[in-house]
């Protein structure tokens, strides 16, 4: 691939123009009992509502919708821990290209099912000891089929931003302004696309990664102001937020628009879980709920202040989250 | 309590005005996986995301919002398996009175506990020995309170039908109109509201309440034209929709507007949970469920047909949910 620049605002809202129709315009709805627990004005943005469980599709259509068969006759390629895999198999069904998607083994089984329901054909790959991103590139070479990266491509970028987009937009309707935003980090994708989004229409807004214990490399990446790596690859229940380092492209935007990334432990996790069972009435996978995770921990004063927060997935097999509820 | 008669759309609209910015105005939102299982195109009003999560805020606030203080020192008095029980208490709470609730003693536990919560007063009784109509109707004299029927009057069924309104004014803003909308019934306040809001608006919407097998007492009393009564008191994990009978009030709506009752059993109800856990991303308790689950049983044709489909509680324990997922 051409060496890339990070998008811009405007590709924000072309990507918004795009999958109108197609993607799932989320809605932004408040919890009395959230609101009362942090002493803040929480608005949710439930991205586990958006089509294939996850705000991937958003990113993941953005960039497919681009491409012509023509060029790529093998379709498309990605590889994922599972929501970015579904992401890309729905988005490449609808504009009728073929998708091979590379899915660690021990990936929840709904994603892997998901994945698979959407057409795509899936190769595993073992977490440990394989390096998912070349087995990718050597099917799209062998497939002449074009890489879908996770997170660092301007496309993909732009598209888990327009979710930021249409909270700010919703965020307005209601009569309020944000003053900051929490979301979950693994590569950084979503969270750059955010903040170009939320940053453009409000440069005041504070935006916060936030990333499991133990995969915090924004965190330390922020501080030190270059790409750090995590120490390990597997450890935390939140298996969509296990990037190894901030991508690229998104650190060059991140590096300049967050405000800082918060690190939440797996049992605040768990707990986030059954908050959004109990009180919210949503179903959330732990990669999704570190945010509210945050929020609840008190990571961060929100006080009297109006807090976007979201929530990105809800891919959680049952009996995993029949554990969480019972532990 | 004097007699009291129906009320109209009227009473919804000004129901509609008090209940602003005091309940969720719940989204209205599609599953691109449920309209794809259906063949139609479902527009699903989430009442589990509502205050105390379950539409029965509505009309508890509605009725509770206009008594006064002086007038009924003791409060309100209320009978309810949980979810009227909730409302009831957090209505009295937000309007500055007592709230005294008789809830059966083997109801879920979280609807307990909300109820508790919301600072009311709970009593307890045996769903198989004792009355509980008598029970609420003792107390309500005892202390001078004010009895909110679950669903037996005026201001509870235009509370309960200001969703419809709401339901109507969205699927406007995406320029649908529904041709049918199935809501789950018990005692068949939900429903009769919602039939006066939604066929005021278009009186071409067919309306369908949806009950739980052996508990089909509307599906009857529609048949007959008379108020039936259920065989049974208890035996369905329903336990929102366990009434014995259609409100004498409710039912005057009801057989003029509704164009029938679907039943369905309890696992199709379990298979609808565990649907709207996998593809909706939503926690909805049995009795939430029910019209979700007519619908992916089949009970009405609606290939290519717009419906509207009202989920309307999300208060079940996390252990009769994973036993759900695990089944």
């Amino acid at each position: 691939m051409e060496p890339q620049k990070p998008p811009t605002f405007d590709d924000v809202a072309a990507a918004s123009e795009r999958l109108a129709g197609m993607a799932v315009r989320t809605p932004l709805i408040e919890s009395d009992a959230l609101n009362a627990r942090v002493g803040g004005r929480v608005l949710i943005k439930p991205e586990n509502l958006q089509r294939m469980g996850a705000f991937k599709f958003r990113g993941a259509y953005n960039a497919i919708s681009r491409l012509s068969a023509d060029q790529w006759p093998g379709g498309v390629a990605a590889c994922s821990s599972g929501n970015h895999a579904g992401g890309v198999a729905e988005a490449a069904r609808l504009c009728g290209l073929a998708a091979t998607i590379v899915m660690p083994e021990d990936a929840p089984h709904i994603k892997l099912a998901r994945t698979r329901g959407a057409g795509a054909e899936i190769i595993t790959y073992d977490r440990h000891k394989d390096d998912r991103e070349q087995i990718a590139a050597d099917i799209s070479s062998e497939r002449s089929a074009c890489y879908i990266s996770p997170y660092d491509h301007p496309d993909i970028i732009a598209g888990q931003g327009t979710s930021g987009l249409e909270l700010m937009r919703q965020a307005e309707e209601l009569g309020v302004v944000p003053d900051c935003l929490l979301a979950p980090c693994g590569g950084g994708g979503l969270i750059a696309g955010l903040a170009l989004a939320v940053k453009h229409l409000n440069p005041d807004i504070e935006v916060y990664a936030v990333e499991p214990e133990d995969f915090d490399d924004h965190a330390r990446s922020l501080s030190s102001g270059e790409r750090e790596c995590n120490e390990v690859l597997s450890g935390s229940i939140c298996d969509a937020l296990l990037a190894p380092m901030p991508g690229e492209l998104t650190f060059q935007v991140n590096s300049l628009l967050l405000s800082g990334a918060l690190t939440v432990s797996d049992d605040e996790v768990r707990d986030a879980i059954r908050f959004a069972f109990n009180d919210l009435k949503l179903v959330l996978e732990p990669g999704g709920a570190v945010a509210l995770a945050a929020l609840l921990s008190g990571r961060l004063e929100v006080r009297d202040r109006t807090v976007a927060l979201m929530l990105t997935g809800g891919n959680i097999d049952g009996d995993q989250f029949a554990g969480i509820l019972a532990s």
